[in-house]
């Protein structure tokens, strides 16, 4: 896979979920046979989905409603929610905003700084209800939050960024230790993005009971074009699985579960993830898309209003179905955008998988989308 | 051709129709020399064409006049056909149909019954007019209806779904034993669609006159955004021949035909499908085109109408010319969609053979289509 | 460069001329020092261009304008000028037509005889002209007119089919004995279009002095669609290039010129087409673009008017530069549409190259356009 | 990385920016802790950022401002600023010209003499600012006016042509013997474009201080349609790197600065060609972008206005930030275009980096934007 580039300069091919597709094999199965359910520490989910923390995918009310539904919603903990004691204005705001002024107003909305009480508050909402609670920090201010995110009783606590390193440098700031902070937590933490097998097996050496595979990718994101890094997202999945069994191996079976965390915009590309290796996906605009989804018509993540070096964008998303039509259908749209869970039930039938976990292991080739 | 994809993931490049194209040779020919007739079973036509059982390209009309232009047509017998007495003004309804509600009411009229005596009927009809017979019906509805079929006596029995196998596994449902069935049948059977050179194998063990290839392909399918599958035609095509060929040698003489199934939009399509090594081709939208098919202008398949999960697209097509001009011209325009046959006698005289399987070695170079 | 598309089934991978670029090496020369010129058996030329044998690039004034500026204008013999005393008016008429049913008046126009007289006729003016008269017929044609045009006094013929073989079989009509009519010939004879090593080996064989490389190709073609056949330029430029010094070899020095024909739409692609070891161009829709050519404002091929079986199309051009500043400059746009010869020679120049046979092993690089 | 194009023929595949991305590893970085600076010569700048010697771009102005930010403005020493007392009415008349006649007017506009005597007031202008003075000539005006360019004072200076060579070859002219010219310099001199290992390292040989890869490329060019040159900026500067290795080895321990220049158009481009080994890089229209850019919301090269061949474009490019936001935010788009220091630097931290030698040993992956 190592192609020269240059005198003295080579590297990897790396490839995209658009550039591969899953065959069918000799056996097919019954549909009704198919189980979805994966599990992540003492927790079990009917739908290996996971709504990604963004203020335009998870509101408390959207989480509690996934978590009825079998998907575990992250709350941005760093978002609109914990911001402001009324953010719905807020959100109707800039579903309004016209493009040429959006990323101005939202850098000016997201200054308003982060009120540990609503925190607290924001998560017994969602326990309340009697679903899992997950909330998500950045990794910039984790040290800062989370205990107040812990005292409040998240079940599933979440470090998200758009790269997470077991090892920071900084000679201004103390950087987080995050295998000593996820030894003293008793909350089992997910974390990411990361995108190569060593960067992984550092963060699974850490004791997080997930990683999220990816780099702020997704519809949102133009950090290709700001920053020049691009996280392929098969070819990403694909090596972090193989972390997941290294590590399993040199711990002696502990297993990390992998997550893919950008560019999964259809049922297809769920279809894809897992079949490249991953045990969920964290879904962003294709949960934005609902017409209950918070973001109102629209879809943006934290990069879209960074105050200085705004690398993503708020995103117009067509709304024509409910939350519960975008997962279990009846689909009344043909594109691969809603009936998910339906969708990868016949993926895994007509291929002839009985669980995820098999299903990880599906035929795949290479044929680029036109 | 295998290709690391990640670390522990693997996949083969596959290619599609519009990823290759044939070239000329040393040696010319008269285009009236050409043969493109074929025989399977029994039967012998002029063309290497079946019309594909979709509601838009075969009625029991368009299936006599078909047959008498040497095409045999394949009636759906799950389509509009079997569950209206008069199907035309529904037929008429679906191409008046605004884009944004047609799924939807091709959910509901797709939801009537199937009826027995109907099948009888439509197929009784064909045969009167003295041409070939056939219908399909898809794996799931075989065992119910295939008495009446069989009875009706239809000449060719064609069993079509997206994914076909020698293996179906379920839990709830008596899957159809189809070496057992095909065994059992005095009708010889075309079954699939198959995309690997393994599923082919096996289906041509169950007794299978010809398997088709293919996955649902074609213009008026989403099954890749949505499903995540996908059968790039070129590939499929050659690795199912590549299996006639072995299962020839393992039967000791036992000839399946294989027929391209989806992917074929125009006469260089044709073509290419058999130069990868298809007998036969069978075509959808490029029927539906002719201003005397039953779609009206429109183009759909079963997938379009499923209840829960469609994945096709009632697709709009341009019609200018009649179902004789599309297969023998005269073409009035020049982008491969009139005088199929035409273009097909002149390729093959342009490349100096004579006759179909003659033409399946014909030199192939991959060069995209930009 | 074998690549196995399926099982049982191999293609090369084939370029284009968009698939290539020519990169400058340590030496740079002045552009004044640089050489275009050419010969082919008697006749010097000081570009290495020919211009196309169609209506819409040749007529008898403009083969006498462009012999005038040192480039071979091949007036099409079985066009317009040789079915019609005055074939201005319907020039024009073609240019009017709108775009639906240019095909069908242009199969009604072509479908007018050839006439012997006016074959002759052509000839004549170009010759009292004073400039080198070249004139094509169709390989189907050759047999009925050649003596017509010889006796005429042509000074070069050009056998232009889609596709010329050295062995052409046919049962029902006497195929043309390429090798004994060249050699009863006085006159040399260049003759394609061919593809590949083994057709072009052929081709040299019958002692013709010059191959045209192609297939029809170029912008007012469809063949690839309609046919399924394709000749990826760059690739069969160098494959026959490769047969002109294999020919050499076993003939004792018998050089016969390659010339590519189609696909070269801009200055940059004739620099391309002779890197790849051309010794000519010949030019199309390039000199079509001119004011002065005669296809007012449109371009069209002898497929377009085909009348079964029409593969090509009336396309519209821009024209604003003459037939001298296309050809010579001054550019005044951007594009490669213009001043093509001071393009080809400041691309030599840069190169370090004094002369087109030295200019021919320039380094390429493989870098699709985007 | 060599591919046979045809018998006989060639090619290395070679990568552009846009195939190309970084890849974060498992360290990250403070931004604070990163070090952007680079020294040349006697100069240290803040930013690997060089103004290009265009008149959309650097103006005597400009350059003052630059200079004050740490970039290296070059002036065109044969632009407007030479040929006029004052420019500024003509930069806005081309401002305003419309896309038919722009570049007409603007051959008329540059075919005015250079006059000495502003050469050396432009440069007076510049030095008296106090910040570094750069000023470039083409290789073909290098001997006529370098003496007055010296004596002005001059810090650096840049010789830059679509391509120099080490070699140049003229029958009529007397060559610039670049190594002579060079060595009797007491101005460190900085040369190219170049795009290959070996005529880099032949340049190199002449005693420069520093060369420019690239030719004539970037988004003003259309270089490659009408010369068929094109040189994909990703190997180019690998390719170049490599020279700059070599020639260290040879001459016992120069280093010459590679300076890429061409297909920069976004701060993910800048991160990518210091990513395969440049020191700096040369922006165009990624300046002419701001609102205080002198060309006044257009960008054009020397190419543009070429007397009889011009192969480049006047642009229309987007305003809405000044340079400082260009350069160091706040961005208030996501585009790539604001900040591009500050991406630069993100960039190198979330990839664990703390200076630029060491940031060209950053992992790439090869995967083609869609």
């Amino acid at each position: 896979m190592e192609i020269e580039l240059g005198r003295g300069k080579r590297g990897r091919r790396a490839y995209t979920f658009d550039d591969v597709a899953i065959v069918p094999t000799r056996r097919t199965r019954n549909p009704a046979d198919v189980s979805t359910s994966w599990t992540i520490d003492a927790f079990t989910f009917e739908t290996p989905i996971l709504g990604a923390p963004m203020d335009s995918v998870v509101s408390p009310q959207t989480a509690i409603e996934l978590g009825r539904m079998g998907v575990l919603g992250v709350l941005d903990l760093e978002g609109l929610w914990t911001r402001y004691e009324d953010p719905e204005p807020l959100l109707a705001e800039i579903a309004s905003l016209p493009a040429e002024s959006a990323t101005q107003r939202m850098q000016a909305l997201y200054a308003e700084p982060i009120k540990p009480g609503l925190i607290s508050q924001r998560i017994a909402e969602i326990r309340a209800a009697g679903v899992v609670a997950a909330g998500a920090l950045s990794p910039q201010r984790t040290a800062e939050h989370y205990e107040t995110v812990v005292n409040a009783g998240v079940d599933l606590f979440v470090i998200r960024g758009t790269t997470v390193s077991a090892e920071h440098v900084s000679s201004s700031e103390d950087a987080l230790n995050l295998k000593q902070f996820i030894y003293d937590l008793d909350v089992p933490v997910i974390v990411g993005g990361v995108g190569t097998h060593k960067a992984a097996l550092h963060l699974m050496r850490t004791g997080a009971a997930g990683v999220l595979v990816g780099f702020g990718g997704g519809a949102a994101s133009t950090t290709r074009s700001a920053l020049g890094i691009h996280t392929p997202m098969a070819t990403a999945v694909a090596d972090v699985s193989a972390a997941r069994r290294d590590y399993m191996d040199e711990s002696g079976g502990r297993y990390v579960h992998v997550i893919a965390d950008g560019g999964v915009g259809t049922s297809g590309d769920i279809v894809k993830a897992i079949a490249m290796g991953a045990d969920a996906v964290m879904l962003g605009v294709s949960l934005a898309r609902a017409t209950d989804a918070p973001g109102g018509g629209f879809h943006w993540g934290q990069e879209a209003h960074h105050a200085t070096l705004p690398r993503g964008r708020r995103v117009a998303v067509d709304q024509s179905s409910t939350l519960e039509e975008v997962l279990f259908g009846p689909a009344t749209t043909a594109d691969g955008t809603t009936n998910l869970m339906g969708a990868l039930r016949k993926s895994m039938a007509t291929t002839g998988y009985s669980d995820l976990k098999e299903f990880q292991r599906v035929d795949v080739v290479v044929s680029p989308y036109e």
